[in-house]
């Protein structure tokens, strides 16, 4: 399997400035800390804290699994901007322990994880493309929408990171 | 390359149930029919139907090229969810069409695409993995959380199509 740690490392830089550009956003408001970090689309929807965190958790939890190892475990403490960033760049420097031979023959590696109430089994390769890469870029693009709706001064090009 | 076409198949259907249940929606609230596809999360993003066209277009435009085949041109008329999901059945027409073997090699061919003013150039694997899945789900996840926020009775396993 090609060595998703590129992509991953990437989107997640792009995440990081979306928190810089969060934060600037707060300042200029004079927001206080966590207002930011708790916005909501709609009540019954998670916060932006949440979203951040497990956009993040999806990239470890594919990258370790790929490659064979144990999925680290984070605790989910963060209350502020600096914090998420500071989970980012965790997940990052996780990512980049790995070496890239890992992932020789994880698209046939089975896979199996626990979401909630329900236990699911993947080949590594249907794993990657049809279940990790799909929740990582919509809990990230739902943080990013969560900003852009109310009023971040952040864009496509932001997301995409550059 | 892995073929591209299941994975994107998988999630065009799901977006086509999407657009099943924010059909149900409009009539249970009495909608007129341009109401959900004209809604849109903050007055400078673009609304729900071209989110979902763009979605679209992320998943042709990458099957096409990968395969080395032009990108068919599908115009941008629609106005109704069934319009809306019309574009989906016919995007999902065209990747079955392609036979799997024409994405042998793919990783490494020479993608060039023009997205707005920019020119951009990638390897095929790149082109796939750092913009057009990216993209893909960036718009699918976009047009969920205006339904999403919108009240309409969709959740995550919706997005991802069970």
């Amino acid at each position: 399997m090609q060595n998703p740690v590129p992509v991953f490392t990437h989107f997640l830089t792009a995440l990081s400035r979306l928190l810089d550009k969060a934060e600037a956003h707060a300042e200029a408001k004079r927001l206080k800390p966590e207002v930011i970090p708790n916005l909501r689309l709609i009540a019954d929807m998670l916060p932006f804290w949440r979203q951040v965190t497990i956009a993040c958790d999806h990239a470890k939890g594919a990258c370790a699994r790929l490659a064979g190892l144990e999925v680290p475990s984070f605790a989910d403490t963060e209350t502020t901007l600096a914090d998420l960033r500071e989970r980012v760049a965790k997940t990052q420097a996780f990512l980049s322990s790995i070496p890239a031979d890992a992932f020789t023959g994880a698209e046939a590696r089975t896979i199996h994880i626990k979401a909630g109430p329900r236990e699911l089994t993947f080949t590594g390769d249907h794993y990657q493309n049809g279940y990790a890469v799909p929740n990582f870029f919509f809990h990230m693009t739902t943080a990013y929408n969560i900003l852009r709706a109310n009023g971040v001064d952040v864009g496509k090009v932001d997301f995409l990171g550059g």
